[in-house]
């Protein structure tokens, strides 16, 4: 359960220290600098300074730091327990449900990367679906050590970022979460289409695409929640599949047998976590449109 | 190689009969029927009478037209031989290539419609997806025999359709073939766009879906040839897929990191095999469309 | 100056007459009626007390009820005085302001009017544009008396609730009120459209078209404001103009000379005065879609 | 009537230089420099050959050919005549027919261009609205004389073209044609939509629009005619007017009363006179879509 700001700013410095502990991983060092600073007037002031603390550190004080941290998908290490945090981090990207291709390809750049740079790959798993993580695995192993040190840190404070909004509540928020969602328009009779049946899957490459949510849209042709709200929209390929066949059935209109259009698949992909994205479907029985909304 | 109606109106008798036997399943007394009253002015008027005479058969020797025809995807007759036009329609629609479920799909229809109707279950492959045969097999089966008989004779009439469009030549023609054709218009640009690759996919329930062709678009934004033409559009479900994402980056458009758009799919079912059908694709890096053209 | 419930509630039976004396035209016969009923928990509540009592009037009541309302667009009329209330109303409708050949068509179906019914035409002109007036006129005249009676106390009482809600605030609402939006997109770059000039014009037939209001998208893609908000959308056709050609020059998108799009018109009617309806643009210098959205 | 390049080729000196003496206005010379080297093998030869022959030309003879052109829109010039060609020329751009205010623009213009050049503005009228000749006019007025000399040839060789193509037929064409058409598909029934009145209007700024055709779409959804074709479409502004609230009632579809989309106006640009321009509807009774087709 989340503690408030106000709790935090009126702790002991032990309890302050034992509460943020884990924001940066295993590291109650930053949480310990910055006690001191108290009263913080919101949570992205406390979150700078936390920051400012691990950017300002020795070099070899950010290395342990970097080399603390677990490496992905490894089932060993897994075996051997994560700190909460981050075993809840790898599930929510699907990192516990890998298919054998997958954990291959994964334990292949793991191994890769940690040859290569000593240390192992952070990634703010979060932010991306397990699929972009491959890719952004593969791109990064291409960097030199000193870009790989500063990515390692910016995933790292990403990673914090998520932490704290989670851990502490405040009048003012970190921009950690994005949102994405749909509304259905049913251009045939000029109304919002309610009642079709939607699904959003995460689009995977080496093993099963998954289901992210499946709903059914409103009288107002939107979903009653967003598709994803309240965390990143994690970056990666998606497809939104409308059941408009049965829905324009059910309403009697004149169809083809079978109906040209049944289930209408748009795929696209999300490049910014922590942005509102909105994929519409304007549609009748035979023809349909999206666009990037906002 | 096909002989003109020329030909045939001049041909013996024999040679006559000889060179339509098959047009009707192992059936040449219907080319003996229709000899007598040569010469005729048309390749309709010649499918017209051949029509006419299986139509106006006695109803003991329609009953053995039907049982003439062999089992679809049967792998017993098929390794026994088949008539060379057998065996080319099914390897049309790909039942020569079949998943074990798909095998074992058909088998259990073919026994329980020969089970109850006392004759095979005829369809005209060439004018259906694999898909699309199960479907219209189940419908089938709940109808009653008279029904059967007349819808048996109606696919028989189809294949000999195609069949005599194969074999003659003539200055008229059947209607026995569709056209199904794309068109990608870049609405960023404000002109066609060329070079895209597009993917034509034949939708599977049971086994895998298939590639009925690939090519890329012309500098006009079609494609050389129809994506289907020349023959029959067989009815059933189809995805086109077209690599959007490549052609914007080629033309150094500015896009986001992935592509909000990479390879857009357009799912949708084809219901009049002898029809023309378009279905283009409007199209910038943030949104599309699409409608049944034609 | 609005007046609250609660004052209603509380006011001497004369203050409360004196107040919604002309809610009804000249008849405070109506608010002396309802005046002993109170309280009134809510303005739905007052105003159905008020409607019930016009419509279980003595029907010489209604009658001269009716008769004491002005004719719409009478010069002579007006040089005599108006009340307020009809003042402001026709003056909305840019009665006040007709052309000459407008002038006449209302001269020429208002003395019909007359002559057929023996009293006045009455409509309650914040839902009408002028245009749409002339056309129920028309549409009316071929009634009969005693449906001209009923269409009359209808309008009569949709007067009544517009100057009901004006005058009197209440924790709930009348819904007399409409919403007219738009919203433009621009799927060349994936983004709202910031700063289009958009125009909104009042479509007339007879006489001049005339502006609304003039405004430019914010960076929502959306105006600050709506088009129409906070009354009723009057019943009418009406053009959005989009200075689309100055919004692509100013990005420094490549355009034809002269640009294929520059100002773009969209034509539609209003039906529903007190609906939600939203217009919305997507754009490129190419192309572009609407539709009736919500 | 035209003559045949053949014709030509084999004609006297004398008949080739009087067939073609006005081609380049009042100039037989250029046909008589260019006789001696027939044959021609095609009309884009014989064009190439008169234009080099003015480009070759003494300065003072290509100011010569660019003195003896009329002034657009002069009333003194056109009573005392014109050459039988200017004179349907001028005609063609509407400039017999211009409003006062258009009058006096071209009065202006042209006495101000004459002042400063020395010599009359010329524009090959075929290729312009007269809204949009007014236009160039006043950008043309800005630029010294040399590139005003050069311009000058450069449209009496547009000229030139023009009447060479309607003189002589030859296998070979000059590409000083364009051609706009449309399309109108009902997304609501997934068909072309037959019989729609569609009126295409050119538009003025000064002086009133006047309709270009007034047709309707067949059962392709076409026109049976390009709506312009077999000539240079004038570069300017038009607008294309669909009545598709007749065409929606007629079908039975249920509307709004009025209807939501009445006549729908598709105004845009043409820039290129010697190009394809397509100008598609996809519409139902609540949306619509256009773009720039080819």
């Amino acid at each position: 359960m989340a503690t408030t700001l106000t709790d935090l700013n009126n702790a002991s410095r032990n309890d302050f220290v034992m509460t943020l502990a884990n924001v940066f991983e295993h590291s109650p060092w930053v949480a310990e600098q910055v006690a001191v600073k108290r009263p913080y007037n919101g949570i992205v002031q406390l979150f700078m300074a936390m920051r400012a603390a691990v950017e300002q550190a020795p070099a070899e004080r950010r290395l342990a730091l970097i080399k603390v941290h677990p490496d992905l998908a490894n089932k060993t290490q897994r075996a051997a327990g994560l700190t909460r945090d981050s075993h809840a981090e790898q599930d929510s990207a699907g990192l516990d449900q890998l298919a054998d291709a997958e954990y291959e390809a994964f334990q292949r750049v793991n191994n890769a990367y940690h040859a290569k740079f000593g240390f192992p790959y952070i990634v703010c798993v979060r932010r991306r679906t397990k699929a972009s993580i491959l890719r952004d695995f593969e791109r990064r192993l291409s960097n030199d050590a000193a870009a790989e040190m500063q990515n390692s840190v910016e995933e790292i404070c990403r990673i914090a970022a998520l932490r704290l909004d989670q851990a502490v509540t405040a009048d003012d928020r970190l921009a950690v979460h994005g949102h994405l969602s749909t509304h259905v328009l049913d251009t045939h009779s000029g109304k919002p289409a309610a009642g079709v049946r939607v699904e959003l899957i995460e689009l995977a490459e080496l093993g099963a695409s998954r289901v992210v949510t499946r709903t059914s849209t409103n009288a107002d042709g939107r979903t009653d929640h967003p598709l994803i709200g309240g965390r990143p929209v994690p970056a990666g390929q998606y497809e939104l599949l409308f059941d408009v066949g049965d829905y324009f059935a059910k309403r009697g209109v004149p169809l083809s047998d079978p109906p040209f259009l049944d289930k209408i698949p748009l795929r696209f992909s999300v490049s910014e976590p922590e942005g509102d994205l909105h994929v519409p479907l304007l549609v009748t029985p035979w023809s349909y449109a999206t666009y990037r909304g906002s």
